[in-house]
């Protein structure tokens, strides 16, 4: 089934388990930053009754959601996959129109996305996320016979996921979050961010149409609008809510963990909230190609508006002469880069109060601003530097400042270098730029980088997250709310399972990934042994 | 390196790194609940002062530790199973000195003790618990390079275990938590628990002493003495330890979760804290053999004084002639149940106000009692009955009441047994009496009791907790503080660890799990593809 939707089909309505209904709260608009102009329809704000509505047939649909098969999920998932691209360019010229976002951008953003599905269709069809395991019986085992025990790991329940402003695409209605959720067998209930209600509309209509014609209860799927303060706490505080996957600022991450907390039973919340992403510049490096590093270091800080969550806002080298190189090379670059819009108003807001924090901040000296824009809600990049005393001193001079701004910070010495790494909290990524000549260096700064970061680079720069099996988008607190996991990537998948062991239990109970003779033909632990048996 | 410890040789001192320390907070001394006699020496309470060295000893050991090869960790395990097996005669007796428990169960315990470091052994020698895996360079993929990218777990950092009172040495100082966070990579700091500091300072030697023989840093392995509420909220609080493991109370479980949340960093804990463990007598077993499970229930309740996490502490059936034939065999072997000593005094107290507190309750009656014992400290069994409407509308009617203490729910008929189920707390384990005749309702009660517990178990009984690679000892809140894991079994290893990813990092900074042609010869997913690649 396709949906064939255009713009002009938006109905400005949440989608609550297939059945469209217009909130009766607040009703905002999407406003396109580029111009200021506010985008139709209105959508209207749902409440406390849409969230209990959405949860029970989110709970009532997560029996028969979880007991499909490998093949119907991963058919589920692209069919979603299918039914995005059938939206055709609409699509992307939405989310462009409610983001700022190049239509290049959300162009390449919907192949992610889908991408992100159709891999977790893999994923499932593979069937190692079960962790399948089996200790056989042993009746003569002495003192004692031993028992015939089973283990897979099992959904958690209904999962809220929270769109995220800066991946109207990948990160938000049918994002990372709800294909790992999904792929794992929970439903999913989505806030939708209101920043692109249209974009979010499109794509839950298309997860909508799968849910039908694949079968599966209307109640897997659901989207809803309202705001983060209300409707936001009140879905992570229902009691049918297993999980929470949430893309955002630390207030409201932090917000969020704390309500889940607080709950009579409290669940996970996997938030990505903030992270300065250092780049470190090794004397070697410096020395080969400081100037081209300013160069490529500028690419990396200005692309999107410098709004991702591993934007490198802080460059941490020892000074002289190749830095000073480096840094002309930055600050002419920064000077040079075009205003690119903001996702929204508030958001560009925030960015320049953010840097005047930072430039107020003792110590810290200004290098650079980006050019200045008639556009509205534009983001003006800023190179900023500091030392390292100042920093170690310093209150804030760590926090994120959302878009293109970046500290740099001037070091005495390698030792210092290290004391200003160790320091650091905690981090989605860390970047060495290094050459041969640094490897003492760089390897004396390794474990520290580990114990900061999830994601470690060399020789890059830390935007843009590759979706592949082996990657972290992670990370020690405040990064993350929860280190032990990625929100992208293949292994995203082990946030919403719980490992079950089935003891003596009679094979006709028994689930297929662990019944005899492996019918599934994936890969178990037999007695500790990893094999596809 | 063998002790030749003695109880003679017992010095009430902590062992912080390697050096004893005694305590110059409260002394106390160990009570042989048998006879109420108090055991010397005298063990000195720590501080916050002790915390804070064995905290800063355990961070300076990390990166070395951590470091250590597969080799070198396992045969670190092997030599502290050694040396506790060295200790002799001497370390059983006292571990049943203070805890009452009989000499065969602390023999037992101990063999259950270095089984469980050996596992761990072998866990980190096969190498699967570091999860490789690779996603090559595509230098030539279009539109953009894919960088290489390769993902590990690597160890938490400094883990604080909470020795359990009913485990004097599989749940202790060297038990499974230990084990498993010592397998993980992560230096452990452990509070003994004041019921058996004896037990505690022998085990602890032994560690210490193969920390020493393996050329370990000091620092790998503490003991502390203190009050949970001191000394514990302290450990859990320090910023070095970045992770958790409690077996205990519900009460004091929320305690240290709560303070683990209000850190500046919030680390994960891991609580094993109350449970009932529900058991369902379907109708055809029942019919087949209510007098012989009656005998076996009261055999699983009251071994070991029912201080097992998974006693059976709630049994639920449709009433009847044959429910009645159950209860009649069961509160006869009740009547004629062995008092024995429980743990502590406290311990002993609290049972016996629970049991009364069941008592009280509208709707519930008292159908046995063991037989009254001239010991202190004593045990008597206690089955009571009430009927389902009671217990859906009673309060404190599904508190766990630690000892020899079960309730049994009388049902209408199948579809209020499904009701009970469905509105029971999460539990670490669920167990379900049926035949063949039960197979309809067997599988319609499956997906309740998969949402609640984390073992389910047919035709057995719940206590007895096998240590192998298929068992799940966890469950949903509040059985656990995190359901994702367990603390029993080779699975436990995953709640010390968190993933890093590299990206085109240098092959020489490369850890060797993840190096060009496998030299560690572990199991890795290269491109999502598992193989011994």
């Amino acid at each position: 089934m396709t949906t064939g939707t255009t713009a002009t089909d938006l109905t400005g309505r949440m989608l609550i388990a297939g059945t469209p209904v217009f909130g009766d709260g607040e009703q905002i608009r999407a406003i396109d930053p580029a111009t200021g102009a506010e985008l139709e329809p209105a959508y209207g704000h749902g409440g406390d009754a849409e969230v209990a509505r959405a949860c029970a047939a989110a709970d009532e649909a997560f029996e028969t959601y979880r007991a499909t098969t490998f093949e119907q999920r991963a058919v589920f998932l692209e069919t979603i996959a299918d039914n995005i691209e059938a939206i055709g360019e609409t699509l992307s010229a939405r989310a462009h129109a409610e983001s700022g976002l190049p239509l290049a951008r959300t162009t390449g953003e919907r192949g992610r996305t889908t991408g992100q599905l159709r891999l977790f269709a893999q994923v499932v069809r593979e069937g190692s996320f079960t962790g399948a395991r089996i200790d056989p019986a042993q009746p003569d085992r002495s003192p004692a016979p031993r028992a015939d025990i089973r283990q897979r790991k099992i959904p958690l329940g209904p999962v809220a996921v929270f769109g995220a402003s800066n991946f109207p695409l990948a990160f938000s209605v049918a994002g990372g979050d709800t294909a790992s959720a999904l792929a794992a067998g929970c439903p999913v209930v989505v806030k939708a961010h209101d920043a692109h209600p249209g974009t979010s509309e499109l794509v839950a209509r298309a997860i909508s149409d799968a849910v039908a014609s694949c079968g599966l209860p209307a109640g897997t799927f659901s989207l809803l609008f309202g705001s983060g303060r209300n409707l936001g706490i009140s879905l992570v505080t229902d009691p049918r809510i297993q999980a929470v996957g949430f893309t955002g600022s630390r207030g409201a991450g932090l917000a969020l963990t704390a309500a889940a907390q607080r709950r009579p039973q409290p669940i996970p919340v996997y938030a990505e909230m903030s992270s300065i992403n250092p780049v470190f510049l090794l004397p070697g490096a410096l020395a080969a190609r400081a100037a081209e590093l300013g160069g490529e270091f500028v690419g990396s800080l200005t692309m999107g508006s410098g709004q991702f969550c591993t934007n490198p806002g802080l460059v941490i080298a020892v000074d002289g002469p190749e830095l000073t190189t480096f840094l002309d090379s930055a600050a002419e670059a920064v000077g040079a880069a075009t205003p690119t819009p903001m996702l929204t108003p508030g958001i560009a807001r925030a960015y320049e109060s953010g840097v005047q924090a930072l430039a107020d901040q003792g110590g810290v000296t200004v290098l650079a601003r980006g050019r200045e824009s008639d556009a509205p809600h534009s983001c003006r990049a800023a190179l900023l530097a500091t030392d390292a005393e100042s920093f170690l001193a310093g209150d804030g001079l760590d926090d994120e400042v959302f878009g293109s701004s970046s500290l740099v910070i001037r070091c005495r010495d390698a030792a210092q270098v290290r004391e200003v790494a160790a320091g650091l909290e905690g981090q989605l990524t860390a970047t060495v730029h290094a050459t041969a000549a640094d490897a003492a260096e760089a390897g004396a700064l390794l474990p520290t980088l580990e114990r900061t970061a999830g994601r470690i680079l060399f020789n890059g720069w830390p935007t843009g997250v590759e979706v592949g099996h082996a990657m972290v988008h992670g990370g020690p607190f405040p990064s993350t709310s929860d280190s032990r996991t990625t929100s992208v990537g293949t292994l995203a998948i082990d946030r919403f399972l719980r490992p079950v062991a089935y003891q003596d239990l009679p094979a006709e109970l028994l689930p297929s990934v662990l019944a005899d003779g492996n019918p599934e033909g994936i890969w178990r632990r037999v007695d500790g042994e990893l094999g596809k048996h």
